[in-house]
């Protein structure tokens, strides 16, 4: 199962591919983008051989050859991924889904999407939209992601809160075995007890036990209303407070609660040069979306949990939005923060999910480490900054340690240390990124060793020869 | 992994349980409730052999055991299943959770109940009560069914339209293995995207895998506001035309959409005494729910439905109750429905999931065999009613076939060919009743080869011995 059982991909191996109809690119390792280079460019992949297949039967005969003859294959959507796994070295060949992005059918009634897995997220929203759906996921990638991605990514993103996880939104899968089987579970009922949920093994598994060619996914009906309030609050404990009381006023329209701390908001005010969305400074700053079908009564539960949130001295500061530009202006703020802090220094990024009572410690634990080392408090110090912002309701924090530069005694400081801390808090060491190609051996941090061994052997029983994603994932666990 | 290089349960066996402390009931095989009976009594099982472990570690020690003498385990919670995948036979022992019946935690920021498998949902759903939440799932049997059980049949219900599926709602599961290791996933967490998602394994496993011992589950926040509508159509098409407008109307707050038949109706009226909900007799009936936190938005949504219900002449008669007295009776009227088809005659029960376009066509299909075979349709013969109704919105369509008498050439018409019609149709042969006893051999008329083959290699990788639930289930798919 080592990559090393693996043979490279040869020049017969690419002439096998054109020869029965496959579209190849050849990059020779270049830095080409979309394909040898992650969105955050901090990955770089060393790949020569993209395959473009257009048809489900096209995958089957690559993973058939590649399977047969084992080489090794990535498997690359949109390349939006921040974790490398879609990447890929110059003895594997990177299957690349973008010509795959037909709409296959959307039930009406039902409200069901079936979809070839390079369609890029955002078409499929704007497909659905004169019917009166949304896709029940957004992200900041939504641009160029595509859904095949999504779900083997098993993305979360801006509105888990209302939508959900993938786990309970995607129907069915269509996937090619790793021995170029195709395995039809692209069911589009949502009611379905009948034999183990197969689909769900490859929502997650980011084409490491085959690759998933179409999905079919549960549409939510697009909301008519939709408001945005900020606030402004003196310490992190209310805004716990403050999502209970979200939860008992806004019910079922809220969609989104973000939360982030004063650090955050100045770098994006300083990097992007956005106006504060607050007339005054606060220690912490939560935005609040809601989505209902009645403009008038949404406009009427946010009043009333605004007024409760004063009544209860939660809030120093409120200001509540309703026009599409200044939604829009909020949202861009708060979108804008990771690459504000990308533009302020070295930026190590993490993507945690912790229990409410842990969130904090989180930040306050790695400042008081790096304190101790003497890397951060100074002026001079190699960190320069240490932020959390996040989505109160799904337990999803993204913490920023903002170094003078990459590598050295920092990331020895924080590295592995950070995982072993969240992982004893009962945390996840990814929480909507993936393991890609770096976070599998972090693993054993967070999960039992029987739940590993289990994940170990579904990938020794699925990809017996090892040639998806070799070196990635569990396969480095 | 055939029952037949199984051990039969022995006296010795028994001894060496009672001797490490666990509790042991012996039935001799007597049809003793709750554990040799169910809940239809329509199957009857025939064990012994009763074990019921008091925790995680005495579930451990008995598969430990009975994977290394090779014994079949049946594990039963609350015995509501309806497709006997609870019961056992002579050579078999039955693991009953109901002794492990203590909630563990709840985070009522998070929102996360985590309980042991043998809470009755009931009772689960009245300790979060004065948090502010309810479980995000109701059934019939809510009284006597327990969590383990309903995350291993992946319950469905009367409100999945609003809250959604298991295998979104349950955040982390506690299971011990065939060979007695304790797989640790109670996770709590909502976001995780580290590694296969090996939990959902279990989500519909029916116990086959292993025995779900604990699980943790996202809660739903408890609605301040209830109304029911009763609607009356001329006919089934209106029917979905109707929950499209509902989708558009009571958008976040609508919680249910069942439907039923005239037939079903009469039968309800006459076998429980029900009064009839609605002035008139109509070829359809409809029953709105919605769940809200404002009365007054709730009451505005549902008028503006009605409205344009009546506008499309979409329905014949209608009647709001908000009153609980009112709501209740709607209720139990809906719930009776099938206790009312029992007490007519010799009930077959089905429970499908059919794409919308296909729900309908299902009873035309199987009244028409049924009188092209002479069986339906005349006052003596063999079948007296074929009816359907169901949860739309999440594609569950129950079919009922009321015989003078069970077995003969009426359950050999139906079977197997109502499954081959609907795995034809895009159908589920098990929608939330799950496969248990008898439903695997069917299985292969709606999941393709591949898909099976994957189930049956999961259950030998899990399973390898074949002690978990012998004969049941995918083992004979």
């Amino acid at each position: 199962m080592s990559a090393a059982s693996l043979n490279p991909v040869s020049a017969a191996d690419v002439e096998h591919f054109a020869g029965i109809g496959i579209a190849v690119e050849r990059l020779d390792g270049r830095a080409e983008e979309p394909y040898n280079v992650d969105a955050l460019k901090r990955y770089m992949g060393s790949v020569d051989v993209v395959l473009l297949p257009e048809s489900t039967e096209q995958v089957s005969q690559i993973l058939s050859y590649c399977h047969e003859r084992r080489i090794g294959v990535v498997v690359q959507g949109g390349n939006t991924g921040t974790a490398g796994g879609a990447l890929g070295r110059h003895d594997e060949v990177l299957l690349s889904l973008r010509r795959m992005n037909a709409v296959r059918d959307v039930d009406a009634v039902a409200g069901v999407l079936v979809a070839d897995a390079g369609c890029v997220l955002e078409d499929l929203d704007a497909h659905v939209r004169q019917l009166g759906f949304i896709v029940p996921l957004d992200l900041g990638s939504r641009r160029q992601c595509m859904i095949g991605g999504n779900v083997s990514t098993s993305a979360g993103g801006l509105r888990y809160l209302r939508y959900g996880s993938m786990h309970g939104n995607v129907l069915g899968v269509e996937a090619v075995l790793p021995d170029g089987r195709v395995l039809d579970a692209l069911s589009v009922l949502k009611k379905d007890a009948s034999g183990y949920d197969i689909k769900q093994l490859f929502i997650g598994a980011e084409g490491t036990l085959g690759v998933v060619t179409a999905v079919s996914i549960a549409l939510a009906p697009r909301p008519a209303s939709s408001r945005v309030a900020v606030l402004g609050l003196g310490d992190f404990d209310k805004i716990h407070r403050a999502f209970v009381l979200a939860r008992q006023h806004l019910g079922e329209i809220v969609s989104a609660f973000e939360f982030w701390e004063r650090r955050c908001n100045e770098l994006t005010v300083e990097f992007c040069g956005h106006p504060d969305l607050l007339a005054r400074p606060h220690a912490f700053y939560v935005m609040v979306e809601t989505r209902g079908s009645v403009a008038r009564h949404d406009a009427e539960k946010m009043e009333a949990f605004i007024a409760a949130l004063r009544d209860a001295d939660l809030v120093d500061e409120s200001r509540e939005l309703s026009d599409p530009d200044g939604m829009d202006a909020a949202w861009l703020f708060r979108s804008d923060m990771a690459r504000a802090h990308m533009l302020s220094g070295c930026m190590y990024v993490y993507d945690f999910s912790l229990p409410p009572r842990h969130q904090y410690a989180l930040l306050d634990a790695t400042k008081n480490r790096l304190r101790s080392m003497a890397m951060y408090g100074g002026p001079d110090d190699p960190v320069k900054d240490v932020t959390i912002f996040g989505h109160i309701g799904d337990d999803n924090i993204h913490l920023q340690v903002i170094a003078r530069q990459y590598g050295g005694p920092v990331e020895a400081a924080v590295e592995p240390w950070i995982y072993t801390w969240v992982g004893s808090h009962g945390g996840s060491v990814a929480a909507e990124h993936g393991l890609g190609a770096h976070k599998g051996p972090f693993l054993k941090y967070a999960k039992s060793p029987a739940v590993i061994e289990t994940m170990k052997s579904l990938k020794r029983l699925l990809d017996p020869r090892g040639i998806m994603g070799p070196g990635k994932h569990v396969a480095i666990a």
